[in-house]
């Protein structure tokens, strides 16, 4: 179980990004196929809690994203892969025009036929001083 | 890519209730040997963000849970296996005391040597009418 093999590290940076640009400019075919369609598919979300992907999608349309995102800065990003089909993206960061530290966890799988999927994720925000 | 084998998902239950007795009575050394002890380790806490398992562990022995626990009651609990050494666990629960809706997930991987552990956790609280 190597951990993080560089070319996997390449794959779901690739990915990630894919997706944070997505999210910033609401593209929802981006974001639909970042995540597994499956009823086993969760996202907690900054406002919400998404069992399966079809909640999932109907809070992709719902959204409202500010100008720029909600992420004013990244303070740090950790990526770690298992393996060849395994893989955590952890980042923290500054929410715009709020205050207290974003955080957001996704859980990575390269399924047979689909690929790389995001199974689960959580994005919250830890109030200061807390 | 078998989904919710009975004998996995019996797996990670157990081990899953194990470590919630364990954090309501702050019993470090199974809280400890259920976290990968690594630097990779990220656990996103009601009250901190630790990276890598020495600041997980150090936020266990620093904890001060109340009685019973910081939850008061579940909500909704899934468990997702893929496979046979992969596993999310979401669980949304009511927090003690506290107005909002408790989110906690964790992932785990069966390592070689190891068996499973949780190798990324994130729990958070949804403020309610956000």
């Amino acid at each position: 179980m190597t951990v993080n093999r560089p070319e996997v590290v390449a794959e779901i940076t690739a990915l990630f990004e894919r997706y944070e640009r997505a999210l910033v400019e609401k593209d929802v075919a981006v974001l639909d196929a970042t995540f597994w369609d499956s009823p086993y598919t969760i996202r907690y979300a900054l406002h919400e809690n998404c069992y399966g992907f079809a909640e999932v999608h109907a809070a992709r349309v719902a959204a409202d994203p500010p100008p720029g995102g909600t992420k004013e800065a990244r303070i740090r990003l950790e990526i770690l892969t298992l393996g060849t089909d395994f893989a955590t993206v952890n980042l923290e960061f500054k929410p715009r025009g709020k205050p207290g530290l974003g955080r957001q966890s996704q859980t990575w799988m390269r399924l047979p036929d689909l690929g790389w999927m995001v199974v689960s994720a959580h994005v919250s925000i830890l109030p200061i001083g807390t």
